[in-house]
């Protein structure tokens, strides 16, 4: 059975993923806002270092009232925009849809759990390096890989098809067996690299090179493995020192948090800080720097 | 004994501090930097909220190579020259005088102490709101207590006459009893605040004024008394409430460490953030927060 998907958030993101399923030939029900017409007309257009395309016909909505109900719902929104799920979703839903939360942060399953108790639900993360760069039209620089999880629901084979569906669309996915352990992973580096590079308008790289900053990038990094380990999730110190050599060799960047700053859009301070900080301090532990550097951020962001 | 003071570093704290002494009658020698010509020309003006007041002919000088043995040596540097004292304290020291530091933060005594091995050392801290507007001509704006205290020497005395004096010249003076409380006490107010407006480029109000960084501001607070307490400095932690309570009643305020910064001058990042740190982790406390906060003025500092 090919399974029927629908993209909420139809940006850098969804506007990516949902374009490699759709070029290979899968059914994809796109949400588009500011651009809906310009893509009813023009299609998407997909500028991607592992190769370019274009999507003339794309089926593009402007409001989730008018989608189809689909077997697998992509939530591709900035976790900002998560207060809206709540009116978004109920038209794309049968019983056995697959909401899959591709997002940032800790927390977002959770949230949309108690919203619809019943729902099958699983987490994504992107590790991908991608613009919106005008309407309709993509920017993939680099990277693009998917990790899948189950957070809730008996749809694990639902959910290995969406990866094989991936696959087949030249987009490398894996299943996570732990999702909460692959969020704290990636928090591990978000939570230093994102808020950082905003409070000391900074890119990764200028971080790195200072020696006070990439001391303090570390500790951080200590600091969540350690909150991890207190909500009973095991990731080695080791770890650390793989992201900071990771981020060595990358060129240097704006982190997604340090784009939304500087394009004065919200930023993802709830779920990327405020819920880890909730969460381990609930298991007891204080994660003190993370915490701080939240305060920084909820004070620059009501600049 | 009339004693014989040497100011050294004649700024916004030695200019006034000298200059109060000078218009009291005492006997005071200014060393001057670049406005040495203009006050040998045209003497000192300070404009001040308890009355304002010229001296038309001030004991200047450009090097302390120039000025007489001296009784008691007010530094008033700014610690970030503080590696210049080597050099400049010797032509101005006899076995008995005593080097009084008034100076932001943690160490001075201790570095000055291993300089001159057998020298008396007091500490001083102001408690003021003052600027250096114009060549020879500074504004005290609020404030001005000055708080001594005793590091090394029998000279207790000596400073009780010190503050005689400044008491006569109408500077409000205590000595205190324990030098290392408080240094630790003015640190519980010059930690938050100097670092969170650097780094957040903010007045002391507007971080007061929101949640998240009234929080962190009384957490570091409460750091600061915990590192102080590792050090056998016991300080209650209502302390921090007092703080607190104070600084809303203050005006808007730049701190000094934010002023240096939007006039570009170095940060006294050293004696403000780094040896606390140090001294607390030695005692066993990791003051993680404070820690931080001193990363980022690093990392802002080599801007």
């Amino acid at each position: 059975m090919a399974l029927k998907y629908a993209v909420i958030g139809s940006g850098a993101l969804g506007g990516f993923y949902g374009g490699k399923l759709a070029h290979a030939g899968k059914e994809v029900h796109f949400l588009f806002h500011s651009d809906y017409e310009f893509v009813r007309q023009n299609g998407l257009q997909i500028d991607s270092v592992s190769g370019d395309f274009h999507l003339p016909h794309v089926n593009a909505y402007r409001s989730t009232a008018e989608m189809p109900v689909a077997d697998v719902v992509l939530v591709c929104l900035k976790t900002t925009n998560n207060g809206l799920l709540g009116k978004m979703l109920p038209p794309l839903l049968h019983p056995g849809t697959v909401v899959v939360l591709i997002q940032n942060g800790l927390g977002v399953e959770e949230d949309v759990a108690t919203l619809f108790p019943r729902q099958p639900i699983a987490g994504g993360m992107a590790f991908i390096c991608s613009n919106k760069v005008g309407d309709g039209h993509i920017a993939h620089l680099d990277y693009g890989r998917l990790n899948l999880g189950l957070y809730r629901g008996d749809v694990e084979t639902i959910l290995q098809q969406v990866r094989a569906d991936f696959i087949e669309a030249e987009v490398p996915t894996e299943v996570s067996a732990d999702l909460m352990k692959a969020r704290w992973q990636k928090l591990v580096w978000n939570i230093p690299y994102n808020g950082m590079t905003v409070v000391l308008n900074a890119t990764t790289d200028q971080l790195m090179k200072n020696e006070s900053t990439r001391r303090l990038l570390h500790d951080m990094m200590l600091e969540v493995i350690r909150g991890a380990g207190a909500c009973g999730i095991s990731i080695k110190e080791s770890f650390a020192d793989k992201m900071l050599e990771m981020t060595d060799g990358m060129t240097p960047y704006a982190p997604s948090m340090k784009l939304d700053y500087d394009f004065q859009r919200p930023m993802e301070i709830e779920y990327i800080y405020t819920r880890p900080v909730q969460t381990a301090l609930r298991a007891g532990f204080d994660m003190k720097k993370t915490a701080m550097l939240e305060a920084q951020l909820r004070f620059i962001s009501t600049r």
